[in-house]
């Protein structure tokens, strides 16, 4: 197994990235990594060389970047050529911390769409608050508008990981809506609601609203782009805040404070743990046809090698290829 | 100023509106109340007769009535009768804390639209953290869908709302969408994005995300009502999680635990204070002719008082009357 990386993308490139591979390799010793961008910077944080090839490059894609422009401008660029390898079959699977928009349009333009995913959707797995767990959740934006049609794509994308990655059985797929009653929803997500009951290859359990997304009410959450988009920033800037007031309420009680929190230590840490699902790895671009992955721009090591494992499990399952097959089979079938 | 009041509504009725009521005399004296419902049991709690009308019903709109169906045919229901007081000008303004559709379809079908609002909103002030402020944020959910033109108006009720209840200056208007850069968003908010930036009347400062609306990036916060019932809910499920949370990672540290509490009651409390915002009122349908006002089914007496407070500014302001008599000019100049 072959992973291509984009070493300069993401706010602490090229370390964290490399840092974090070789935190993963002591885990997957077989994997093989190509570490794309300049070769010097990269070449100061390898400290074990079996299996890694470092592919020399200056051009990388910038945050402020137009994404489409710099995938088409910027050949050279480290996460052009990562993904140019994929596209090739020298590497099976690509993933970048930089310009989530340039991963995005590299996964659809150079990687390409599975045949029959008309829109590949961006998925996460996010954390079931207080449990050991998870949930996928598909698009978080990768479109800013979606059709019902693509909203039944995305439960069976999503259930699909969710069975074959996270090995989830039977899992359970809920289309996220603004009441649970069936009759509620826009024209898109009702007509969504009538695909997925469809759709006999998936365990569908109706509309669920997103106050109950972390606790679980479902295994694979299904949304447009722009919902799910809105939704995860939300969640994320609640949590921030709370986060940030509750240290600057600690701090507002003096000595009284800081003891407080010196015993309320693993709470408030286990808090912390609980919100960050960069354990799970990163976003996939799920829909084209190689795993395209993308890690939190302001990643540490420890994220990196989480989404290496989660990468790893991908390419281990076949799900890509499994998925593959089953929408080409659909489609010799219609 | 006369309000009628839907004292059935809600999980805590009549007991908490009644109550809730009681309170608000105190701090308004001169306002009228109408109190819709069972007439025996609302008398129960009320302590002080001044100004208090009763106006006995055996019959309510229950929360799993199908909203437009219970306005339709339950004529006698607590709630329609304050809807209908409203509209033949006995009352000034009605509030309910029962089921929200059936208010929204009350409030659109008896009290009425406003001429040249063709979709009132939903707008709640929500908090903005750390500060003793809040925003006002619409559609939350009145319209499972939305055009560009609505939005337009959503920015131009929600800078009404902002400069005369709130007495915010020159109120700044943001539009949710997926990214802050002006070319983001569906084909509806990059048309709003236009519309917007060219309505002369309002202080409009582009898009925003939904990760920075709690930081207080704008004073109003314009949606459609899918994606702005999806952000509430996400908001308010991820708030409920965190604090959820705490308590069982604090009460898992035993008596450690119990003492950190302790001492940071003051820190967790204000935690908790911050994140309600029931204290700036409830929910305004807003672009129908009238106040009419949801407070949250669960509420308390002390957040019943709140939004007495809110309808009694609402009123004074004279800010429907204001809104309606600029529709009105803008109207005749078209």
């Amino acid at each position: 197994m072959k992973i291509a990386v984009d070493a300069m993308g993401g706010d602490n490139a090229p370390e964290a990235i490399v840092s974090g591979v070789m935190l993963a390799k002591k885990d997957f010793p077989e994997l093989e990594f190509q570490l794309y961008g300049k070769e010097a910077e990269i070449k100061k944080y390898v400290t074990d060389e079996s299996n890694i090839t470092v592919i020399h490059t200056d051009e990388k894609v910038d945050s402020e970047d137009e994404p489409v422009r710099a995938i088409r401008r910027k050949k050279q660029a480290s996460m052009v050529l990562a993904a140019q390898a994929v596209k090739k079959g020298e590497a099976d699977a690509c993933f970048s911390a930089g310009n989530t928009g340039a991963l995005l349009a590299a996964g659809l333009f150079i990687v390409g769409r599975i045949k029959g995913i008309e829109r590949p959707g961006l998925m996460s797995t996010l954390p079931v608050i207080g449990e050991n767990r998870g949930f996928d959740m598909l698009d978080l934006g990768a479109n800013a508008e979606n059709k019902a049609e693509h909203l039944l794509k995305y439960g069976i994308l999503g259930s699909f990981y969710a069975a074959n990655v996270r090995k989830v059985e039977n899992p359970r797929v809920g289309l996220l809506n603004n009441g649970t009653e069936e009759s509620k929803g826009s024209e898109v997500t009702k007509k969504a609601f009538e695909l997925l009951t469809n759709e006999a290859s998936i365990n569908f359990v109706g509309n669920i609203e997103s106050r109950d997304i972390l606790n679980g009410v479902a295994d694979v959450v299904v949304t447009d782009g722009f919902t799910g988009n809105a939704v995860l920033k939300s969640i994320e800037g609640t949590a921030l805040n709370i986060t940030k007031l509750l240290k600057q309420s600690i701090l507002d009680e003096g000595v009284k404070g800081k003891l407080g929190a010196l015993l309320l230590k693993n709470a408030l840490g286990g808090l912390k743990n609980e919100m960050d699902y960069s354990k799970y790895g990163g976003a996939v671009l799920f829909g084209v046809k190689s795993p395209v992955i993308k890690t939190h721009g302001a990643t540490e090591p420890e994220a990196v090698a989480a989404t290496i494992r989660q990468i790893h499990t991908m390419l281990e399952t076949k799900v890509v290829e499994k998925l593959t097959e089953q929408f080409e089979r659909d489609d010799a079938a219609n």
